[in-house]
């Protein structure tokens, strides 16, 4: 904990107020010429969301820096209070939280990539011509029930999706400075494992084995013959959102990276169920329990990065309609509604651009017209903030935050 | 580099789009009652900029921190990403930079007055009676010549303007920790120079041996008989743009301190002429060699300096006539347009009021009715934003930075 995040914890002091924190994956957009120059937060029918937005303050926030691009680790980082420049989570254990994989402190993840290599050993292929993803599944449980575990480490072996997988080391004092083994280049053989300090070099030792194991059980195989390593990374939990924020935090999130990351921030993962209707409900379900909510909407997101502008608006107006009022019907008595970063559908993918916000509470500073979108916001009472200070922001409109100093 | 800027480095990818940075010193300024409450950016006829705002982000700058005033060392460190708190240029060094003096470094230098003693060594006037320019100049080439080195330096004397000047000491390890040799006041002796460890003992020496040399050969003098040192310096040079940025950078500016300053951060300062026409030519003929041009305008400063309103607006008119189209001709992939600190005509000095900031891009966010001032940049979309944060605000909008995390 920096000395920000110390401060805000020697605060932080439990009470029976509600929070719940409405991540909308990618919210923020850019003008849209489809749009007439709105984009689709702004063009999107939202009568309850605009209806909140009278009596709510609204403002921009950056997820890491004005620029930074943020992934959706720190994205959420930065959401949950943690300065994200402090705190990047490993790609391998990033991987391997997007498929659910439940890691323990003593864990080293790296992705993979099955690749083809000819009979002299040189990569031919670094994506095994892109193999199916059953394929490659069948493939990984092969290897892990082949190598239950090779010399310092047990291994667990998950397939992602096509040629791609992770494999997770669990054993004492492993490290994960380690290069990749992927050359990024066809024509050589792959990397030799190697650790650049020395509990990495324990790592490598096993990662050496482990690659040994695979190509000996590979070996038929017509392109998928061995493995490329890369992103090794330890999974370090982050400060414990009880610890650092003295709250009962649950997450209600459909995909498992997020379940992931709340439970890297050490929130109480729910069962979500499958679609909104099962979210709302676990909710409702769950409200007695906690006194804070983390609840994930994935498809603002996921259209964005289609560059599909109707459907990115589709989705703003149905969570409008159905997830909105369910929330606003437990009467939380603080609720942020935001992204972890923006995807505008004109750009395919996570940019820079800072992210709507509408924080709703008691003690609001303004009563305004009404309307969310990214212009309101860019006139907001709540002006441009660092992502990270969004949680001290609704601990104090919680009343969670004691006074600092006589 | 500090995190911040480490963060941002390991980001930076080199890519074929093109920044503009365009700074028109000390643009900022505030109410002028004669001009209806405008300010001079305001009520001057910029049709070119406010097209180009329609289309652009606004927002306000705090060069170093709210309520500090920059001078132009720190204003510029910090437009160009540093931060100014940490990277401070002494103003021994400075002056070089003003008066066009390229170093090296093994430089130390130091800010000199002519000044008048008494038959006793007393000082009687601390400026020589503000002897002229060009009195001044030949002191200084008689001093240079008798005085090539001194123990443990070689020695360069520059004039400055009327009774002030440089000295640099180039040597190795030489220090800068030394107190100023001029007391501030009448009727005392000069100060002996003397280090504050041991590096400095080195300069101190050379420094005393310097003044005892430049007495002897004063001593007919009838005002400028001694000199005075002060504001000693080491050359440091910034972390370079080229690594820090991946840029292949440029700078374009008529007077000298601002080619010194972008020379520090390791841009090439190309021959700017000595007007606006030479600086557009050079500009163009440049424009495939580089891929950032930080293109600087002295006079919107100087003119705030003076407490001269219609002065400050026909600079700005001017600007907005000539150096704006010539700019936008070439179409760069992001320009912004902003200064290095505010110099309101009212205070007549540089100030602490936070700077306008355009920034024009593909992805901007918002079509706006346009408008480039005080008032509409305050409720612009990138909010208020501080001075370091705008490099890699422009780096971003280039995609020019990497995502962050997965």
């Amino acid at each position: 904990m920096d000395r920000e995040l110390q401060l805000i914890s020697s605060l932080a002091q439990k009470t029976g107020s509600k929070i719940v924190l409405f991540v909308m994956d990618g919210l923020g957009d850019v003008a849209c010429d489809e749009l007439g120059g709105s984009t689709p937060l702004e063009a999107a029918r939202t009568p309850n969301l605009d209806r909140l937005s009278a009596r709510s303050e609204l403002g921009l926030l950056d997820p890491v820096l004005p620029g930074v691009t943020p992934g959706s680790g720190p994205g959420h980082t930065a959401l949950f209070g943690y300065e994200p420049t402090e705190h990047l989570i490993g790609r391998g254990v990033l991987e391997g939280l997007g498929i659910g994989f439940v890691f323990t402190d003593r864990d080293v993840a790296a992705r993979f990539n099955f690749a083809s290599t000819d009979a002299s050993g040189n990569i031919t292929d670094r994506r095994a011509g892109r193999i199916d993803s059953a394929s490659a599944a069948a493939l990984c449980e092969k290897l892990e029930e082949a190598i239950p575990s090779v010399k310092g480490a047990q291994i667990t072996v998950r397939a992602v999706k096509e040629h791609r997988g992770v494999v997770v080391f669990r054993g004492d004092g492993l490290g994960d400075r380690l290069p990749d083994t992927d050359p990024q280049r066809t024509g050589v053989p792959p990397l030799t494992p190697r650790g650049l300090d020395a509990a990495s070099e324990v790592t490598a030792l096993a990662a050496a084995q482990f690659v040994e194991k695979a190509r000996a059980l590979l070996v038929k195989e017509p392109k998928a013959n061995t493995v490329l390593l890369r992103g090794f990374a330890r999974y370090v939990p982050l400060p414990p959102f009880s610890e650092v924020f003295k709250l009962t935090a649950a997450a209600l999130a459909l995909y498992p990276m997020y379940r992931g990351l709340a439970s890297l921030a050490g929130m109480t993962v729910l069962d979500a169920g499958v679609d909104t209707d099962a979210q709302i409900a676990r909710l409702k379900a769950s409200w007695r329990d906690f006194d804070f909510f983390f609840v994930h909407v994935k498809k603002t997101d996921s259209y964005g990065e289609d560059g599909d502008v109707q459907g990115k608006l589709r989705v703003v107006e149905e969570t409008d309609a159905k997830l909105v009022p369910a929330i606003l019907d437990l009467a939380p008595d603080v609720l942020a509604v935001t992204g972890d970063h923006s995807t505008p559908c004109s750009m395919a993918s996570h940019s820079f651009h800072p992210v709507p916000l509408l924080v709703n509470a008691r003690y609001v500073r303004y009563h305004g017209p009404g309307g969310f979108g990214e212009t309101s916001c860019r006139t907001g009472s709540l002006g441009r903030l660092r992502g990270r200070h969004l949680m001290p922001l609704l601990m104090g409109y919680a009343g969670k935050l004691a006074k600092y100093g006589a």
